[in-house]
């Protein structure tokens, strides 16, 4: 057994197919009581939170410096993120050798376990700006054509990884309920006469986020080499979307309130350590991209590599879970395979005009779509923008979202060999329009 | 002498022409050491500061309930913000008697003024999220007019305020040098090469900024007819822009790098308390254009009323310094006439889908452009896209700026009979491009 195999004293944690075994150790913000009260940070082991603000009190984590050792009291991950990468691999440590078979701490640990399903998530970090990129380019082709059939990726797409500013504010932690945006949008195909209401296309997207570390004052960039020490870690987010409010406002400054009503991330911050095994190129550079600049480069052969990460959405819709049947699969991609830039690229681009990155900021890779039917990561594209409902289980169909839609968003790597790394989930159900 | 021309013991105060008389009290954040050490609020009175933690820990400031005292002695204006217009008026009230001629705390007073030109200002608040609208049609038609003379403006313009995230993070205050940004970009018109390298289109945007009070929950909108309530106050704001990395990056999803490298606002907030008498009604809806959603209209007689404040737009080069040459005027604008949507229609429109924003939150204007020549809001205008260069004093031509020149953005409301109401500055200079 290798080391990445080692055993944890929390059984959980050894069975095939869990998504926390002790490889992996994500770090969250929860608390005890409904809507996070008292929050702390905990690490995910097994089906357990371990409260790593008890840990850290109690000594359990080993030897941390003074700022390590506060930052594992606060009520949120910034002040941890901020420390960077030695302070992340330090926490680390201390948690791995705490939770390893025949710790020492085992039993005063014992008391510092909580069931997942007895605590309530809250955002993992105080986000103070969000960035939503746009680098598969499965899906700029996918969504692309629906809009300009001869012409559906624009020419800047090979050149740099496109990005817009997302809504802080109205990012929320999975199990938020959604409720349904109201907006402006055409009257018909074509029409510039409008109509106002609740949105008749409702989309979810399927990405992964990354969340900054370190990063950098104002006027100074982050080189490629080094984006990965400003990444804390990754996880799950769901970029829902009204498509027909996105289609009317979108021209000339992008999207807006087609997408700032909602955005969902899943609790669980999964460390780049964590993923080291399962780090691969990036795909190869298509035919007739042209060459990267440097700053997009790095000195690594190849260029910045990416992480073979599995991604999947499931549907359940009210009726499904009256009926008693199973959530249905509808998308799964890969994220090496589909995702055209690395998290350290859009690092690198981000700073390179000197913008700069704060401890506990977002970024999303945009939604992440692979080059066959079945792994698109929206309705937009699953549905050829809801021409082509799917059939659910049940006897019903979705061209786009109904009330009562739950969307659950996993993500997970698997190789033979290597430790499960899982992503936990992203859930969100939608909610009718409110009637004022 | 009415109640507005009414007199301060600070003498600055009643100076003819004067930004900030007893009629105006504009809020800041500002600390008496470089870096706005020890930050506190204060307001701004003739050429003076008062400090308002001082003032308010001494009961200067009249009978403010506790939550309101305890926000006075805050290092922002966000919990100010928050606590809605009572509280504001409250504090605006306390300071407007504490400041008028024969207040019997002028003794006590005096000694928590500071002169403006020996202080530090501080951002007036933690931007938690900044939107940036384009709500002026001058300035749609010209900009759109360069990339697309037969179809300008599109014809969402007419039924919505577009507008776009901006990054929080590289908001900086007046007087904060802004490096030149370097980015990619088209290696020449219509090409899909590109160059990397510091901009070679940099330009301003003359706007004005609305920090957000109170806000509202994520899911609930805010009514036009109550959007007032959720504005504590104006800024200056310019949004430095790199055209040609924007223009390179836009598409599909709108500006990226070409804007997020630095916005600079003004550190004073003014309340629309203090614009009360230049209340004026919204330029008429124009000729074609559809009819306004309720949710735009509100229940008031031909929809919100917006404010007559005109603004301004002076550039220094380094060499104009050199040799002794006053600023020059390069544009002269009034917000009335020239921005068709209405803060409280810009709030309105950003929260109808349930957006939530929160105190301390900026949305920007977008450019003020007026119809004529001079009075368009940015270089991209005013030298049609760099093709009709600027002639300065001493010689010099300006398609965009260079490093060394400094703008300078005020803005201000005078009418006979009425108190001006000035805005202050909002200063920055060019530095060169690192070389990292």
């Amino acid at each position: 057994m290798t080391a990445s195999h080692e055993r944890s004293w929390v059984q959980e944690a050894n069975l095939a197919g869990a998504d926390f075994p002790l490889a992996n150790l994500p770090l969250c913000v929860f608390g005890e009581r409904a809507g996070a009260g008292d929050p702390r940070i905990g690490a995910g082991i097994g089906a357990a939170v371990l409260d790593l603000r008890a840990a850290g009190a109690a000594g359990l984590l080993g030897a941390l410096d003074d700022a390590t050792a506060e930052a594992m009291q606060a009520a949120s991950l910034n002040p941890l993120f901020a420390l960077g990468r030695p302070a992340w691999r330090a926490v680390r440590a201390g948690v791995a050798a705490l939770l390893r078979e025949g710790a020492s701490g085992e039993r005063q640990a014992r008391s510092m376990l909580r069931p997942m399903d007895a605590v309530e998530f809250a955002l993992p970090a105080a986000i103070g700006d969000y960035t939503d990129f746009f680098t598969s380019y499965n899906h700029a082709y996918n969504a692309g054509a629906l809009f300009r059939p001869d012409s559906p990726v624009f020419p800047n797409f090979h050149s740099l990884p496109i990005a817009y500013h997302g809504r802080a504010s109205s990012i929320v932690v999975s199990g938020t309920p959604v409720v349904r945006p109201k907006g402006q949008a055409r009257r018909g195909a074509g029409s510039v006469e409008t109509v106002f209401g609740p949105t008749r296309r409702l989309d979810f997207e399927m990405e992964l986020g990354a969340f900054i570390g370190p990063g950098n004052p104002l006027g100074r960039s982050i080189a490629a080499d080094r984006a990965e020490d400003h990444i804390a870690g990754l996880c799950l987010v769901n970029d829902w979307s009204a498509r027909d409010v996105q289609a009317w406002e979108t021209q000339p400054l992008g999207p807006f309130l087609g997408k700032n009503f909602a955005t969902s991330i899943s609790p669980w911050v999964v460390s780049l350590d964590a993923l080291e095994p399962y780090r691969v190129a990036r795909a190869p550079r298509r035919a007739g991209q042209p060459p990267l600049h440097d700053y997009l480069l790095g000195t690594a052969e190849g260029g910045p590599s990416t992480f073979e990460i599995r991604t999947e959405v499931q549907l359940s819709t009210a009726r499904m879970r009256e009926q008693g049947l199973a959530p249905v699969v509808l998308s799964r991609a890969l994220f090496s395979r589909d995702g055209d830039w690395a998290f350290s690229q859009m690092v690198a681009h981000h700073t390179v005009n000197g913008c700069n990155l704060r401890p506990g900021d977002l970024i999303g890779s945009g939604t992440i779509s692979g080059p066959d039917r079945g792994t698109e990561g929206c309705l937009l594209e699953l549905t050829r923008g809801g021409a082509e409902p799917l059939a659910l289980p049940g006897g019903e169909t979705r061209a786009f979202l109904q009330d009562g839609d739950e969307l659950t968003l996993t993500a997970y790597c698997e190789r033979p060999g290597l430790p499960r790394i899982g992503f936990g989930r992203c859930t969100g159900t939608v909610l009718p329009a409110l009637a004022e």
